[in-house]
């Protein structure tokens, strides 16, 4: 199979792909190589002396979370002696937006593309401002996880048995492109649809009546709850293309704050890597270019898949809270065609006459035209402890693709001389 | 005053206009000047031999639901024999989608308009398909307005209270707007929004789960739910601008079916009528123009309020409900601007870089352009009983415009030769 043949090929399975939310699971039991004593995180693998703040901020928070530490100084001692192993979300088929720290305790959305079998995982959305995902590790944010461990999760984990014990969630997304979304920076429609889907069969289960309630009022106090169902949807969605020899298609972007890392389809397992850029955003009042960490998060997924920055145009409502005009959102989506293999068939832009979403990345599209793919994302503050400063638009490092590419080319060559 | 200033102010008066829910009751109870012997209808005045099919069959059916009939022939007979009284919603403060028909026992919401303190009533929404307001009449229609007023209003009405007794009606349509909405035709962000407000407080309400649960399936079930929302807050922002002397923008614009009419903020108790237009649009399956009622209902007053069909620009994804193409769409609000004094400072247009919904019909304006004000609009069949055949955009009879200028004209010379 030639690179063309592969990279369609890939886009097939990128379209039929249906992710489904399936349950909701304790991460120690569900994430496949989990372990008590490993944390998961966002981006390509990083140490703790590398990690930036906001990330050493959320492993802080995670082990408070986890009562291995009850305090800062605790924690960072436990870190820095090796006392918990680091691991990318990407290497446990799960995914985590900004600092993306996953430990074992934390209750995660298990979802599984139907049409292959494979499955993904990712937490569920705490909320903005001062949340262990943006660094933020204040009793407020471990009294919320627990909650979220003790009330949330149990609470949509039966309300979703009730529902059916599956959600279609590909095709939630589909509507909500519709409704102004995106599916990254902007998931308003999502969360709204995701709250009228379940709440019936909350209101259904078990539990007391103010506790769903208040799950509800919680979800609804987030537009990005919808985030934590995008992430998985678009992870299942293009694991399923890992691994097609000779395919140029980029199966992963993410950001550890201090790495930015790609994966391609032929070589699935190998990252490349570059520095994680600055972030070109609105700010939060009182803050500024000089408090943001750069780049960071596994969220990047959704524009993998097909969609998040990619799908843009449908989004002019985010500029309010990313920066620019409805008329760059468009021509964000328009310049992405340029890079991607095809079009989605259910992932539609209103406004350019619903035309797919540009979809499924292709490396060797990137060095041709020097294009790299625009990513819509939050903004953390540099520091731990402190969380969300900001959202806005990044473009990835160059390099990392430059030498993606050349090790695409060599392995071609080689698979070539062999045959 | 003169007609600037005075169009002037009445725009001033639209943009303060804070539509707010205030409360749930029964027709008879609250409407102003409702009687057990009157039933109100959609658009100008008009007796039961000139009612269009679908007008007739909402009239039999309001007739069965109230107990005055236990079938189509009855329920004629008392209408043909006057055993009835009808009038037009707009004569007690009260808006009716489609047909519109509002009987006495029927659960209504009360709108507030906060800054000026008039009120205005709206049934709730039935669904789609087989419903009262597209004529229909069977008992599946007529257990469906029961299960309304003794399940659905109750529920909502005592959820509303615990809510906090009011909801900012005027903020959910902005809202909307930015999801793709246009708050007549497409409603799914609002349907949306509302579940998400009022959801937690149904479930804190004294009635048992299973009804609640059945309350908000019933909601999400139906897209246009939130329409009921849209036109009682249109008509209590547009009424406070009635009665403005020397003011030539349009305070009313209404169908029944057979008659379209308009009235005038300076003549605010008189209609000027012209013939119902046929509706250019998409059908059901099985279904074509030579089965359609011409255009019918009050829900233009979303237009005349400075949404709606005007705010087309920010609803691309509609046009898959009532045809033509997203650049239709923005074209239809382009040219709506042409005839509007003013722009919303509320409702905003993302494809449009934000700029507020044109506001503020001016009739002197129609005159001067020829341009007629665009509706986007449902679609009924021609006879009693059946419902919904479609959905599209129409264009009202262009006599109706000229004969009120003719008079508005005659009224200021009038005035100006009495100074």
């Amino acid at each position: 199979m030639n690179m063309k043949e592969a990279n369609k090929k890939a886009v097939e399975i990128i379209l039929k792909g249906q992710p489904t939310l399936v349950g909701i699971g304790k991460a120690l039991d569900v994430i496949p190589g989990m372990k008590e004593d490993i944390f998961l995180h966002a981006g390509p693998p990083i140490t703790w002396e590398r990690m930036s703040g906001p990330l050493k901020g959320a492993i802080i928070g995670g082990l408070i979370y986890e009562g291995k530490a009850t305090n800062q100084a605790e924690a960072e001692k436990i870190a820095e002696s090796n006392g918990i192993k680091f691991a990318p979300c990407h290497h446990h088929d799960t995914v985590g937006p900004m600092a993306g720290v996953v430990t074992p305790s934390m209750p995660v959305f298990i979802m599984e593309n139907k049409t292959f079998g494979n499955k993904s995982y990712c937490t569920l959305n705490e909320g903005l401002g001062k949340v262990l995902r943006y660094g933020a590790f204040s009793d407020e944010v471990i009294d919320r996880l627990k909650w979220m461990e003790k009330t949330l999760a149990p609470v949509l984990k039966e309300g979703l048995k009730i529902y059916g014990g599956e959600m279609n969630i590909k095709n939630l997304i589909a509507q909500a492109l519709l409704m102004g979304d995106e599916g990254h920076n902007r998931n308003k429609g999502g969360t709204s649809l995701f709250i009228r889907e379940i709440a019936p069969s909350l209101i259904r289960s078990s539990f007391d009546r103010e506790s769903v309630a208040k799950v509800i009022e919680f979800i609804h106090s987030n537009d990005h709850f919808f985030l934590n169902l995008t992430m998985p949807a678009a992870k299942c969605i293009i694991q399923a293309a890992e691994g097609i020899k000779g395919c140029s298609i980029l199966t992963t972007m993410a950001r550890n704050g201090t790495d930015f890392g790609i994966r391609v389809s032929s070589m699935p397992d190998k990252w490349f890597v570059g520095k994680a850029q600055d972030v070109d955003g609105l700010y939060f009042p009182g803050y500024s270019l000089k408090d943001a960490n750069p780049d960071i998060g596994d969220s990047v997924i959704t524009e993998t898949a097909g969609f998040g920055g990619f799908a843009m145009a449908a989004a002019p409502a985010i500029v309010q809270f990313v920066g620019g005009t409805p008329k760059d959102a468009i021509r964000m989506t328009l310049e992405m065609y340029e890079i991607c293999e095809g079009e989605n068939d259910t992932f539609k832009i209103p406004a350019l006459n619903f035309k797919g979403s540009p979809t499924g990345i292709d490396l060797a599209k990137i060095i041709e035209t020097g294009i790299l793919p625009s990513i819509n994302t939050g903004i953390a503050h540099k520091d731990p402890g402190i969380g969300q400063v900001g959202a806005g638009l990044v473009k990835p490092p160059r390099n990392c693709f430059e030498e993606a590419f050349e090790e695409f080319v060599n392995s071609m060559e080689k698979e070539l001389s062999n045959e």
